[in-house]
């Protein structure tokens, strides 16, 4: 949540339109990490043609300029061309330097409005300027010290004490220092010593022109590389893997992740907690910050520099883009066939007749042995990635033998839960930057826990941080809705449920018949992709509706679950995803005539026919019959009669598939009515009200 | 679920209108087990003068009249005295001994209506007549072959194959037996010997005139017996524990539960699964039936008889009445500081200043040891019972360092998950009778490990089947939603948590908080009763609504779930409880001006006020005020305006009680609401749309 950008261009002319237009592309494609409101700052002229000069750092003549507003991008863009006009700013203007940063916000503190809207500012002058991913927890004891030095707040943002502080630091050791003038990254480390609470943040200031100084504790954050004189075909003349320091024409980006940066540049730099990176002159400096050492120095101090290598992003600009599609989550949905195969890609193994099944997953198989020993599996998660995981647990449980606890992120944290060295930790999430999630890891580890990361971003702070792992490798997901993570994660997660299930004679036949059903998975969700049709009518005849409930039991309590949160989360219906078997004890006093029910009875040992005529879940049908409940029932192929005698309901039909494996075809119908919904509805579906993808604070 | 009653009176006149209110009053009693319809038999008057004999079997003229009606008991009351006028039956005919029957349903098979509702019939003439709570799984199967010999059916019920079963037994025999008759009892074991399912049921047959027969497998039915030779006040003549067998005037009950059987005689036998009991003579006769013995033994056999003793009832006929209060769920809220005055008494010590606080559970301290050495606590429940566990996780945890982990019992069943002889697994039920917990108590036993019953019946299944336990004598609960039993059940598991964690010193402050804590509970939960007027102002406001959210974290995690069950079962609204951590991964989009949002942030280690100015759930109400959410914020006395600054929101201030305990006095509010909302959307309390008390189906 919250997306933070910069650009600046080095020994390149720029136009100004250039530069307004590379901000506010990059906050396009961070907008899906938040969007309440938004944000740039870019310079103003009349410092801009003058050459860059330490002197200049106290002329009066050099004004950042600030644009905020209230809503999405596209608000932003209209105000900041609109003003441009009314204040005859040249957009042609060329800038052989320039520093820009950029914000679009997911408000926690003070409700969506430009005061609100980040950059946050040191006050009149703006001599430093911020912007800010995270939450400040110690701002309000800040605020008060800075009110007492004088200043005066204009925001209800945790953010803003950031910049006053700074302002408050620069000036103290300008007083103290006189002659000697202190740096922008002296400055921006007194001021981190004083944060507490996790942030990523860059700093702009008028007394360091063209400068720029990003650090980060908690929050994700990267550093794009683009050296113009390179050729992008042929071999660089340099080691690419060097941080730039020479005065070669370039462009340096920051963002909140890879998608803003990807369009540039695919050389990149994950910066880690602690790091303070100082863009100035052409150059880029990393300097270690470490929040516990000296923290009662009393003067400024200058940490060292040090050595960090550039990494070549593994991703394709086409990922960020729509296609054909008008909703990235629309195209996220249709994608899951090519997902899941990507997914697989190299870690299913059958060979010849003689040679078993198997699976291979090469981040684990050292830490194998000791998984299952364990005392317990304990699947760690938020939201989406929370349900991937309850949806593997029953598969889990069986070809481990191993009990599996499942931990709402939050809640292990709230209660300070019971984890042990004996016990495995598995850590679910897509951004790999969730905070709780990350926190619950922090804490696991303490506690001596073997922690395992299923994560969607190679090099994520999850990724970095757990003992061993799996990248799900999805693809890049932008629709704020996680759909074809989800499926992803119940993919690679059912292939962990195999290598660490190990392969005894007596479960070989199971176990290859899930291989099989994974190899063949993308198929039947291709298959299941074709009723888009047939659910955009449902969701039609759905549309007006105030609630939603959906009835799940079993592999598929989880479906049941993620469909509520879809269309909860982007359709704004009150959806609840309710065990089955909990209907009697309280949610069947909600059923009538009207209320819209989902039922899933696809085929597993609580729905069987042949045999058991009388099966759990049938049964579960028949008691809303008998409470002449408007039902929508999942069922496999061929079993619509079965489920609704005498077409008293309507019934979705998917193909089946082994049944630890059905809530990957399962939830697709439900992503599409969500979408669908939502569509119908009129809201925005990559946007959904409120929310932001990357849930980056507690 | 359904609620079965039977009157035999022996040797003793009756007026026919005294036989109809004793079966309607049963019924009444029983209401709450099921309300979707009802129905009784009596005697026709043409055979009840006749005195009893075996060549009566044959004869045509015996009549039992059946009456049946869609809805509550009243409706059936007032159908069966209109039809009883136009058919002009003599309601003052007395009759030295009769049978009668009745049956109050929560239909699972089948709509409400007259033809679904019991008894069920084998067919004209009404030869065998059934009652039946349970749900027979095969009786599809059944069905079938009994269509295939002519049987015709009418219902769409499970049960309806029971008589028609018993009829074919009975017409086979006697084809075969020719002279020897077959005895009621033999066709009845017969009968069971091709059921299966969960059932307890009663038979009443034209061919065995003034007798009944009751069995059960699964779900619970109790005898009573009232002497009515005997002086209320003075020592019985003979050992009041064995079952009567003399022509002394009697009357003889069978019930499902105490509630309707208390008023007429405290004398009982709880009967167990297997057991046939036959009223014939003034006498009672129990036999044996093993399922799996014999089942293809092909003729009929009679299984020896075997001897039970009588028990007496721990109950009042005042706890079974409202006494000054409109409904039985409103007298239930207030009786709260009574009920867990009765958990906790004799089971908290506080000797002088030297000795040092501690709990006594007597039927607990044998098993204490193997208990602290467990590889996990497992609790499991369903609704209400599961939220009590749920509220008691955490301290259990701290407490006792051993994991705990949470199951929905069908769930448990529904993936067939790990339990092992290393665990301990705790039951929670009110009724001690829920089906599916049952069920989850034969697989954990079957599975080695140390099962503990925390339930509010005793002698009911679970108390019986566990290793060890504790009731919670929290008295009779008759509405359906669950009030005091919860309360009275998170007191029950706090004790058992001290009880486990044991006394060591680091812990000592800690334990002997919470045991103050208990001791003074009584008095907080009658302030927060204080509450009432409030509360029912702030239902005035939210009647209209169709959907609310709880949010809820750490201890009070269960108080969100639990309040927003009572809404949803009561007052018929769409409530969904959430755990506040999880607001940003979905639930928030839901957040606007219109929907009304509790949250709950009374003082613990989610909510600090001083010290830590930004607590995580202080963030949370920030986050909701952000997005105008229309706040109902519950929070610890005096601090409404740290949560409301402003008045931005509506507080409602409860005593503050040590953490672990504030679940017992935060529900209590929404407790009321619930009642308020239910009270005036018009809508029937005691006896909530489509549930029932006591969910003895799976």
């Amino acid at each position: 949540m919250c997306g933070i950008f910069a650009y600046l261009n080095y020994n390149v002319h720029r136009e100004r339109r250039y530069i307004l237009e590379v901000l506010f592309n990059g906050l396009r494609r961070l907008e899906y990490r938040g969007y309440d409101s938004s944000g740039i700052c870019i310079d103003s002229s009349d410092l801009a043609s003058v050459p860059v000069d330490q002197s200049i750092i106290h002329s009066k003549s050099f004004r950042p300029l600030v644009f905020r507003q209230e809503g999405n991008i596209e608000k932003l863009v209209k105000s900041v061309y609109e003003e441009v006009a009314a204040t005859d700013l040249n957009l042609e203007e060329l800038f052989p330097i320039h520093a820009g940063i950029a914000h679009t916000r997911w408000a926690t503190h003070g409700e969506p409005a430009p005061r609100n809207s980040h950059p946050q500012s040191s006050g009149p002058g703006n001599e430093f300027l911020v912007i800010h991913n995270g939450i400040v927890t110690n701002y309000e004891v800040l605020k008060e010290t800075l009110v007492r030095h004088g200043f005066t707040f204009e925001s209800e943002t945790d953010t803003e004490v950031i910049p006053k502080l700074a302002k408050f630091v620069f000036d103290k050791a300008n007083e103290v220092g006189g002659d000697e003038s202190v740096t922008f990254s002296q400055v921006v480390i007194e001021v981190m010593r004083h944060l507490e609470g996790a942030y990523a943040l860059i700093f702009k200031s008028r007394h360091y022109p063209n400068e720029l100084i990003a650090c980060k504790r908690g929050s994700p954050l990267i550093l794009g590389v683009r050296e113009l004189n390179e050729q992008s075909n042929s071999e660089p003349l340099y080691d690419p893997k060097f941080l730039p320091n020479n005065d070669d024409p370039k462009e340096l980006f920051f963002s909140s992740d890879a998608n803003a940066v990807v369009e540039h540049t695919k050389k990149v730099l994950v910066i880690e907690d602690g790091e303070v990176v100082h863009i100035k002159d052409g150059g880029v400096t990393i300097l270690r910050f470490d929040h516990g050492k000296d923290k009662h120095s009393g003067s400024l101090t200058r940490p060292a520099s040090v050595q960090r290598a550039l990494s070549v992003l593994d991703m394709e600009v086409e990922q960020i883009n729509k296609g054909n599609y008008e909703h990235y989550m629309q195209k996220e949905i249709h994608e899951q066939p090519e997902s899941l195969r990507t997914t697989m890609r190299g870690r299913l193994i059958r060979g010849g007749s003689c040679k078993a099944k198997s699976v291979l997953l090469g981040g684990l198989k050292d830490h194998l042995k000791t998984i299952r020993r364990s005392r317990r599996i304990v699947f760690i998660g938020c939201g989406t990635s929370y349900n991937a995981a309850l949806a593997v647990r029953p598969i889990l449980e069986e070809l481990s033998g191993v009990p599996v606890t499942m931990e709402v992120a939050s809640d292990l944290l709230d209660r300070q839960g019971p984890i042990y060295r004996e016990d495995t930790a598995v850590f679910v999430s897509q951004s790999g930057e969730t905070a709780d999630t990350l926190h619950a890891l922090h804490y696991a580890r303490e506690n001596g826990a073997l922690c395992v990361g299923i994560t969607n971003t190679v090099g994520s702070a999850i990724s970095r941080n757990t003992h061993c792992g799996v990248h799900i490798n999805a693809g890049c997901e932008i629709g704020v809705a996680s759909t074809k993570a989800y499926t992803s994660q119940i993919a690679v997660m059912a292939m962990l449920a195999l290598a660490i299930g190990g392969d005894t004679i007596s479960n070989q036949a199971r176990r290859e018949a899930i291989i099989d059903g994974l190899v063949d998975l993308p198929n039947k969700v291709r298959e299941v992709l074709k009723l888009d049709e047939e659910i955009k009518d449902l969701a039609k005849l759905l549309m007006a509706e105030q609630s939603l409930l959906v009835f799940g039991r079993g592999y598929n309590y989880a479906t049941a679950l993620e469909g509520a949160l879809k269309v909860k989360e982007v359709a704004l219906m009150h959806s609840e995803g309710i065990i089955a078997g909990e209907m009697k004890h309280g949610p069947l006093a909600l059923v009538d005539e009207n209320l819209p029910i989902v039922v899933i009875a696809t085929h597993d040992a609580c729905f069987r026919h042949f045999g058991i005529p009388d099966s759990k879940q049938q049964s579960v049908i028949q008691q809303l019959h008998a409470r002449k409940g408007r039902l929508i029932v999942m069922c496999s192929k061929g079993e619509a009669s079965l489920v609704c005698p005498g077409g008293s309901c309507r019934a979705i039909e998917v193909p089946q598939v082994e049944d630890c494996l059905q809530p990957v075809v399962n939830i697709v119908p439900l992503q599409l009515l969500a979408y669908h919904l939502t569509v119908l509805r009129g809201y925005n579906v990559d946007q959904p009200r409120n929310l932001a993808k990357s849930v980056t604070t507690q």
